[in-house]
Parts: structure tokens; sequence; C-alpha cells
């Protein structure tokens, strides 16, 4: 059974918010097992309502909307389920009594609107809302299942959880779909497919494969789709050894993976510190490791040496060596690595020296050229990048890459 | 001239990821004066993309898509587009001349699939992409445009931003939509509504006002609707100075300006330079400070002093006033920002002391207490923030807050 999202809601069509219904309701409906074919976003009328309903029941099996049902005048999805679904509206003493109890609990009066909540198209199986006012409305005609619930996101978070995710289950004839990916650094998209390209050609037909390009990372999604669950786990098991063969020094992790959580389960395990001395990063190192509940346990601090006189001041940096290499070289990063070390007593110290950009930039050392290092405690290795003119992007891209080698310095321990 | 989003890609359908493509596009349309029918995500596949563009093609006069323009196996829009269009591929020298150079600049040597990236349907016009290998393609049939680019934010907003909405606007004649957003802080929704309550109602006819709260801003959206571009511009400025004389304390800026851009001008201007001592931030102030192109000329640097242990050998914090406050205290982040002034030589430090959750919170200061200091040379100003119980949004709001700190205090001197 394939499945379609409707996301109803003017808000969503003039960009004002971003559709993350949709995404949670895709990646439950995909963990169940339900492929989701289209993702459809229209406007609060009771024309695009209907037009879309049409469209989408027509092609897949399961359709979950959500928004306009609410009580205001501006929600009329209710209406066009009853044009499409050719019924009226019915009182429902359950859902009446499931408003009561919820203004009751809140002390709030109950207006006639409110009530209105409880009037759902006769032939709608409802489906109970413990966190608002608005049910959720179930139809069935000819196999095809079309669901409605209310756009807010915690009442059919736990619609979808609690209620029609577990009755889906029993329903269906047993089709999963597995999901595995692989999260690799260090090498393009192209490159990568070229050297995986005779394991992607001999991939089995129920396994897919999809490359998922980002800044300084590129993730491998292997998709299985098939009636036996333990057979999809384990070719797909056996995909990722044949995978990780092949390219066993660029992946870093899987599924949902942070490389900046990476490297903290790493020092943890190791039992070791770490700082950063940051010059064109600007503090988002400091930012990304900082970003991970509980890294106070392992991450020490920064020294975000913007100015050369801090790059003096806190990390000994000599003026004859800023002046002779200039502020952006392996020299420079590697002392402010090393000595990274020293003054904030940690183990391992990454530093960072580039030209972020847009200006700044020179015939030797345009914008983009970026010095890395890693020190841990005496040792430090350095690596040079040639980077973009866009200043977001090299600052990510630089943090991404000092992290990566990071990783790859603790692994060799 | 409606139009409709189209986003291809599994890692949306299966809720891997976020449709932020969509939303941004739709806000940019939107501004542009043109309205959007619909939003679609469909799959990677051939059949599918073909299927959606027939479908939004025969309602929309303009189409926009992302997705499935890479160099791998599993990117199939243009084989899609070529035969919905029903055109063939040609080499197109200007493309493989633009690839050849990205790859030079980047030292990375060209793959036969990367120069596959100068195919393009004989058809369409080609935007050129200064951020990627995969060209934007624009067709025109019937007075309907469908405009093709690829998925990686950074190429797709560049190629919107620099040519597609400025030859749409280029082709408009009827209608047009101007916006001026004038962004406040320091008073709620409800509280700027009373002041100027009486402002609105005066608003001409043509012009409607929007209040867009987000954590501490208010941004309020004048939207002008009309034929004549230049009256438009004339009245919304009209309207905008005297909205400004209404509240001229709590605006700190316009459109899209962030604070970190404000409070660099502002800095700029008076040659006051700035640095920050960070706790919980981790970072991530800095991080916003330099996001700003040209933040090296008044940022000195930050200490990020996660552990105690920095904030006594950097900041000379001392161990008994550590012991009787607490880390976060107002004492300690007084003295974090005096010193931080000091040890880095800077007009300004911001500091700041919390606990950014999820762990780490007491009864007397659960998750989410924040204390962050402002100080100018020997002078501090402190204020007390009580957040959630969300780490990454504490770090945002702690952030913001400081900076419209520093804002106020900036514009004070």
């Amino acid at each position: 059974m394939d499945a379609e999202i409707i996301t109803i809601g003017d808000e969503l069509l003039i960009g004002q918010v971003i559709n993350t219904n949709a995404a949670w309701m895709a990646e439950r409906l995909n963990e169940a097992g339900i492929a989701v074919k289209q993702i459809s976003v229209v406007s609060d009328t009771e024309a695009e309502i209907s037009r879309i309903l049409a469209d989408a029941f027509g092609r897949s099996g399961l359709i979950l909307m959500t928004g306009g049902l609410g009580p205001t005048r501006d929600d009329v999805t209710k209406l066009a389920l009853c044009h499409y679904f050719q019924t009226g509206m019915v009182l429902n003493e359950e859902v009446l009594e499931d408003v009561r109890a919820l203004f009751s609990r809140r002390n709030y009066p109950l207006t006639h609107l409110n009530q209105q909540q409880a009037m759902v198209p006769a032939n709608a199986t409802v489906i109970r809302n413990p966190n608002g006012t608005a049910p959720g409305l179930w139809f069935e005609q000819d196999g095809h299942i079309c669901i409605a619930m209310p756009g807010v996101p915690f009442e059919m978070k736990a619609m979808v959880d609690d209620q029609i995710i577990p009755e889906l289950k029993r329903r269906r004839k047993d089709q999963y779909i597995l999901h595995r990916t692989v999260l690799t650094q260090g090498l393009g998209e192209s490159f990568l497919s070229e050297i995986i390209s005779g394991w992607e050609d001999r991939l089995p037909p129920f396994i897919s494969l999809a490359y998922l390009p980002s800044p300084g990372v590129v993730r491998l999604r292997m998709s299985a789709k098939g009636p036996d669950e333990a057979a999809l786990k384990e070719a797909l098991e056996e995909e990722e050894q044949k995978l990780r063969s092949l390219i066993p020094q660029y992946i870093w992790g899987y599924d949902r993976d942070t490389l900046e959580e990476v490297v903290g389960r790493l020092l943890t395990d190791k039992g070791l510190s770490l700082s950063t001395a940051e010059s064109c990063t600007g503090g988002f190192l400091a930012h990304k490791i900082t970003s991970v509940p509980g890294s106070s346990a392992y991450f020490k601090g920064s020294i975000i040496a913007y100015a050369n006189e801090l790059k003096r001041r806190f990390l000994w940096v000599d003026e004859k060596i800023l002046e002779k290499h200039g502020t952006v070289s392996r020299e420079v990063v590697e002392i402010m690595a090393l000595h990274g070390c020293q003054v904030m007593s940690s183990d391992f110290c990454i530093a960072t020296s580039g030209i972020a950009g847009p200006s700044g930039g020179s015939p030797e050392k345009p914008v983009g050229t970026v010095w890395i290092a890693v020190a841990f405690r005496e040792q430090v290795t350095s690596k040079l990048l040639h980077l973009g003119d866009q200043r977001d992007r090299n600052i990510t891209r630089a943090t991404l890459a000092a992290l990566a080698l990071l990783r790859e310095l603790i692994t060799q321990l």
C-alpha cells in the first residue's frame, strides 16, 4: 500500500512555517513499512482540498491529511471531506464528552464554536484526540483509507503513534521497508560513485541506493523493500559490510549520527579531553562540539583568537612566525593546536586558520584557503583545504573537516 | 500567475530531511508577488517526476522544481524533463567551462560523471550555477514556465535570488507586491499593538500589516499591492516613518537584517571593538558575530570557558567567587565580562553562563537559567533569563538576548 501525505495551510504556502509535520509523518509511515509516494501542500480552501483529495485518493491506498480541522471559519477540511465522501455531519456524543472534559480540566468556558467540534461526517470513524478538541476522522472507501487529523503537531503525533500506526500495522499484509544510511567524508559524490559502482551494480534488486550530498559529507542510503523483515535486515548488513570494505577510511557513522556526536563518544570511551583554538571558524567548531548534551564532560573550552594579538597572548604564537609565514599557514595553525593543548590542559586541541571570505584573499592565498590542525599532546597533524568563496559554507566545511580529522586521529590511537 | 513548487527526493518522502527548500522558495515567490498554489514532494523516479510535472504544468503558470540534477545515477530529473518537453540532450559549452573552472579552483580532477553535467536538454535555457556543477534549466511552453534547479540549498538559493526572481519580476507587468519589514525588540506583540493601533487603522487600503513574532523579536511586515511600483514604494516609506516615530526605541532593523549585522554596523560606526567570554553558549555567540563578513575589523575573539579551570585561568574568576555564588550567577558572569574586556583588549565584552540542559539543573537553578552580561570597559550590565528545557533553543535564545542587550547599550552611548 502506497501512502500520500496532504498538509493543508496557507502558512506553509507562503513559507512562514516549515513543513515539519509532513517529514514526521513520512518517517513514521516508513518505519511501519509504508512507502510515501507523494507529499502535497495546498491552501485552506474547500476547492483546493477537494481537488487534491480526488487526485490522491485515486492513486494511493492511504491518505494522511493534517490541518483545517479547527473551530474557526477558515478551517474547511471537514466540509470538503463531507462533499468528497458524500455524507452529512452528525453529532458524536463521545467527542462532545471529550471536548467538555478538556475544557473543564482547563477551567475554560465551553463556547458554541468548540461544541461544533463534536459534529463529524456521518460515515467517518472517529479517532479520539486526548490533547485537543478536533477529533481525527478515518474514512474508508473501495479499500482505500483517508485519515484527517488536526495540524497541531503534538495532537497529530499522539494520534499517529497511539492509534493510527498500530491499526495500520494490524492490517498490513507484510511489506517492510528498512533503511541503512552510511555516512562518509573526504570524497565527493562523483569520486565515491566511481569507487563503489561495481558494488552498486551488484546490489540485489530489492535494495536501492541514494546519494545524499551535503557540505563535506556524502550520505549513502540503502533502502530494502520486501515481505521478510529478517531477510531484509540481513541483506542490508551484508551490503553494508561490502561497502565498508571498499571505503573504510571514508566512513564515520551511520543513520542519524553527527560527527560531533561520534567524536564525543570516542573521547568519552577513551577518557580524553578536547579544546579548540579557532581563527577562521570563529567559534562554530566550539558550538558544534557543545551542541552535544553532556559535552562538558570532555570539552574544556576554546580560544577564539580572531585578532592576531590574541593568538600571541593566549596561544603563544610568536610574532616572528606570524610575520614570516602569515596567519594562514601550517606553522601558525600547528603552534595554535600544540599550545592550545597546553594552555587549556586538554589531550586534543583542534586549530583552524584560514580566509573565510568574502574578502581577505590574495593570489597565493585565495578566499577558501584554510589550514586545520589537530594536536594530541605533543604531536600535531595538519591539513590544507581549498574551499569555495562563500563565507558560511567555508566555515561549515572547515569545521566538518576538522572534526573528521580529529575522528581519524582518535580512532588511530 | 500561480506558481507551484515541486521538490524531488526520497530523503523527503522518508522524512530524513525536512523540506526547508520549499518553504524558502515559497517565501521568495510570495515576496515577489507570486502566490504559491501547491507544494509537492515526489520520488526520484522518472515516472513520478513525469506524472507530477504533467499535473502541475497543466494547472499553474510557473513551476519551480528542485532535486535530482546531480551527476549520479539516482538523479533522473533531466531525463524526465527531456521526455516531457520532447527534446534531447546537447552539450552546453558554457556549462562545461563552468564545471571545469570549478574543479580547477578546488584542485580536483574532472571526472566523466562531472562532465555529464554539461549535457542539457536542447530546448532549455541554461541558468548558470556559480556554486556547483548542475546548471538550472528554464523551459517555456504555451506561456507556462518550468524551472528545474539542483536541490543543494545554497546553489538553489543563489540561482533564485540572483537570476530567477529578477527575471520573473522583469516579466510581470500587472501587479506589484512590495514588502517592508520593521524589526522590533523589547515589547511583546500585544503591547506593540496597543501603541500602534491608531496608525494601523489609518493605513491605506492597499497596505496590509502582519505581526510576525519569534523568540525575543517581533517583526512588523507591511505589504503593499498595486499596479504602480513607485507609488507603492513611496507609500511604504511614508508609513514606515510614521511607525518609526511611534516606537523609535524598539526598532533595531529592517527586512532581513540580523542582530549580529546591526551590532557590527554600530560597532564599526563608533570604532569600538568586541569580544565574548562564553560558557553556556559554547561558541555560538562568537559564531554569530563572525558569520558577518568583515567582523574581524571589530571582533577580537572569545574565551569559551566551558570548564571552570578556564574561567579561572583566562578570565581571572576567583575560585572563592565560583564556590560562593556558583558558576551560574550574576557575580561570575559580570566578572567574566569585565575581565574579558581587559584580557582581550576590547571595548565591549559579552559573557554568558547558564544551564543549557538537558541535565545540570537544580531546584534553585533549573535548566534554562542563564545569566548574560555586557561590559563596556569598567561598566557592566547583567540580566537573568528563564528559558526552556531544550538545549539548542536555549543556546539560540541566550545568544539573541545577549546581542540585543549589547545593541541597546551601544545605542545608549
